[in-house]
């Protein structure tokens, strides 16, 4: 565990030095060095106009003829967060602090309109996010979608043109700009782990929240591990039962469908992860002699159980089950089967196993445990489509390293320690001609001290290795994964935001123009102080600072 | 900024790995594994009786004969700790979950003996914190001390022999216990920094009582710095005017008193450190002519002031007229004047400086800036003396490294890169004959993924220096230091705890009974829970863990 940041002693000392001295001599932006009403993540084409409108509470509508569920909802959002209802003073306000408030405004209402029909299920990869936005000078504000989906992500740029001039919060001002603007990457995820420490239902959905927030469109959950089985099996009720670590650690399916709903409306997919065969140790609870007995390099049988039993006809009667189960709870298209790290658990649990031997025997795999993983995988991948016809996988980057034969799926890369590796591992895995999505340089769960991370996480390009243009063809995006080892509900928002941002960007807008962090600094701290003024709590990265509107604490 | 931690994108990968097999071999505690009713920092003598007595809400008194608005407070805040007036369910609790409500109660009451008198001011350095608490199987509970202060400690432990069995917060089960409690040492501290970034009062207060509950009785409050000037001077009005972030920024004198009346009531010292001659940027900002004019090697002048001039008569009289309100508006006998790191800016502001140069010309100091630091510091010193008569002194250690003649000061220890060298540190500073205090160890500002972190804050010893028993003598205790380039109001109180935590148990606890971290763990892990369940978002440090009772939000 020493490896990372093995001189903390040192690092004391040392970094008091070269604080001070960054911070004193210019290294960091001057704190409170922000922008004003300017959008994250950058749209591609944004010009905005030398004109900022007035807009005064209670006196601003949007405006639609369509008919739809997500409008709906959307608007009453929206007109809450550019109209905070319930104010929250702090002890140092002038009591004639909010002149404007009164202010005649130059803008009263936005026109949104969407082209094709309000869908009926929910957001899927290739959704149309695509928007047009004008807010002239003069003139009518409009907004323009083919989809809702574009729309929604055209709401959340029109609220972020809205700024309160030195953090009067009763001015409200709004640049005029005229956008065009869509995603650079169908799928850009945040993974959040609710094995590892449980995430009540109310962090989960505040992070939907904050992540539509930042058009991410993803919501990757990794539910379940090794650790504890949160998910409540309506076929299985012994999973969570004996595999969670207590009754108030359930996810009831009631609060899954709500959490999916809640999605939905915000245009963010759910994608659940079900990781096997390995990273399984907390579903053999509830499900004796599902999982391998391990054994000692003498055959000495250990107290441990791990790695799914691939030999055994019950084993494939419960995956089926269950995933007929799950593929109805979770309804995208996509379902993340894991498949990471097996090879922890080979050598005791399958190698040293004499069921396993004499099952590699039987099939002719002589001692080559690789060949049961890719038999593992292979029938696994039919079952889950016998579950439900057509899904689709992703799966981690060794069950494609491994030649499993799944041309469709997609390959979920983790891998490579430096940034030049990662890349290799992005190549390797499009050269065999697999889609691909990066969070090998998105671990948002490993945190170090400087600003120098965030830079790190917004110069990472999924696109950045080298390879032809068929290749680059098969980036569908990326995630920041937020491992859950060290989060749970005290500290989750804060260690992901405002790092998973500079995330969002990479994967929304165009890499040149956004080649710069420093660049990108003032507009990212606008951002952070946004989402501080929106309830959340996005913490300081990048040294010294200070938002105009402190924060306060959760939304009302 | 790259010497701690600069392999992210290695880590990310190798860290998946190692967390896996720390995780998963057992080299961490079982998740959930933690006692009940166990306290922290662990008393120096503690014996449990083989019962648990059961408690219940609206049953339950404590009782004194002492008057004393310490002890009422005291007896409301733990009545309500005890027994939450509104409890927060989530949807996972089943309606007949809550048994034990109304079982009869076997203890009702504690009874509180005080031997000295209440206290008409501020608690201070020397305050007997020494309490003995018996909570017999039957019988009397009865807890006594010398001092309303011992009394408040052992309220709080107490407290924490409270227990909620299998985490059903209506069922209040007590371990009966014999305590004979003090500190091993008397300055326990925890630095906060509200210059890098501004801290709510809300914040603070929020912080002094979770330091009650680990019996810290130190708030050292790094109010100003070269960032911002958040103290409002109603003496010099322009410091924070012109020096704070914004008017929604700074601390007005009523609010800093609100804070001081807070901690005094919790037993808990506020030691304000200004500190000076470096770390001043901001007070120029109010204060033309404090700061000296910086000049480059060639004697160009540079677009910058810093380290306060000590050769006009101006500086002195402003010097003086602000520490004489300072020591007014903080009553603590300890005042902190800082006087760290000035070699930073010595070179451009006082050596390349033809003031300073002039003034060393006709002081006969020829090249030595020492001279001037020290000049500078010798005639601070009886400059605060005459401020307030017999104002008590803590520096950071470079003041007395450097001999200036201050031999009852107390010198604040945060050099040493290696543990053997802060080892080296703090003998070298008690040979001199100074009394000493640690926070070289307890940077908790900076971070590193891993749980031998925590582990080790744990095993810092103050004492475990090689040197004579009057050396050892003149340790005081320590400090954690939480400075601000990082934290604000979104993060402070997560980034603090548990990790103050490990420090509050070395500072108070026999060092014989608490040599290992592993035996600790189970019983801080418990404490972080306590915490969570009292409303403060201790997180998680040491990996893959659950406490019965989920954090729901602050305290209501």
């Amino acid at each position: 565990m020493a490896v990372v940041c093995s001189v903390t002693t040192l690092a004391a000392v040392l970094f008091n030095f070269v604080l001070l001295f960054s911070f004193t001599v210019g290294a960091y932006p001057t704190p409170g060095q922000f922008t004003e009403g300017q959008p994250w993540p950058l749209p591609w084409n944004i010009s905005y106009y030398d004109f900022n409108h007035t807009l005064s509470p209670g006196k601003f509508n949007f405006k639609t003829a369509y008919k739809c569920d997500i409008i709906d909802q959307a608007f009453i959002r929206y007109q809450k967060l550019l109209f905070p209802s319930s104010k929250k003073w702090d002890d140092n306000i002038d009591d004639d602090f909010g002149a404007g408030n009164d202010a005649d405004p130059s803008l009263t209402f936005l026109t949104v309109t969407i082209s094709e029909e309000c869908p009926t299920g929910v957001p899927q990869l290739g959704m149309d996010e695509s928007y047009k936005l004008d807010v002239p000078s003069s003139g009518a504000a409009v907004l323009t979608a083919a989809q809702v989906w574009g729309a929604l992500r055209g709401l959340e740029t029109f609220s972020q043109l809205l700024f309160h001039p030195d953090g009067d919060e009763n001015v409200y001002k709004m640049r005029a700009a005229k956008i065009r603007d869509y995603p650079r990457f169908p799928h850009r995820g945040v993974l959040l782990d609710t094995s590892r420490h449980f995430l009540p239902v109310n962090s989960l959905l505040a992070n939907i929240d904050v992540m539509a927030h930042n058009k991410f469109n993803v919501f990757h959950w990794h539910i379940v591990d090794d650790q504890s089985f949160p998910y409540e099996s309506k076929t299985f009720p012994n999973l969570s039962v004996k595999g969670a670590y207590s009754k108030r650690h359930i996810y009831s399916q009631d609060q899954i469908k709500s959490i999916v709903e809640y999605a939905r409306l915000r245009g963010i997919r759910v994608v659940a992860e079900f990781d096997t065969p390995g990273h399984t140790e907390s579903w053999g609870k509830g499900q004796p002699n599902l999982l391998c007995d391990c054994y000692d390099d003498h055959g000495k049988k250990k107290d441990e159980q791990a790695l799914i039993d691939p030999t055994k006809q019950s084993t494939w009667d419960f995956l089926l089950a269950l995933f007929k189960e799950i593929l109805e709870v979770f309804p995208d298209h996509y379902i993340h089967l894991g498949g990471d790290e097996s090879w922890f658990w080979i050598p005791s649990c399958w190698k040293n196993n004499p069921i396993i031997q004499q099952f590699m025997n039987v099939y002719g795999f002589g001692n080559d445990t690789q060949k049961v993983e890719n038999y593992y995988f292979q029938n696994f991948l039919k079952l889950v489509d016998r579950a439900r016809r057509g899904a689709k996988f992703i799966v981690w980057q060794e069950v494609l390293d491994n030649a499993v034969d799944a041309s469709e799926a997609i390959a979920h890369v983790w891998k490579g320690g430096s940034y030049a590796e990662q890349m290799q591992e992005m190549a390797t895995v499009t050269a065999n001609g697999h889609y691909a999505m990066l969070s090998s340089c998105w671990y948002l769960d490993i945190f170090k001290y400087g600003s120098e991370e965030i830079e790190g996480y917004y110069k990472c390009d999924p696109q950045g290795f080298k390879g032809s243009v068929a290749q680059k063809n098969l980036v569908l995006g990326g995630e920041a994964a937020l491992w859950g080892e060290m989060v749970d509900a005290t500290n989750v928002m804060a260690r992901l935001w405002p790092r998973a941002s500079a995330v969002a960007e990479r994967l929304w807008s165009d890499p040149a123009q956004t080649a710069s962090f420093t660049d990108a600094w003032p507009r990212l701290h606008e951002m952070s102080c946004r989402l501080i003024h929106r309830g959340y709590a996005s913490q300081p990265v990048n040294g010294p600072s200070f938002c105009p509107i402190p924060y306060s604490g959760p939304p009302s």
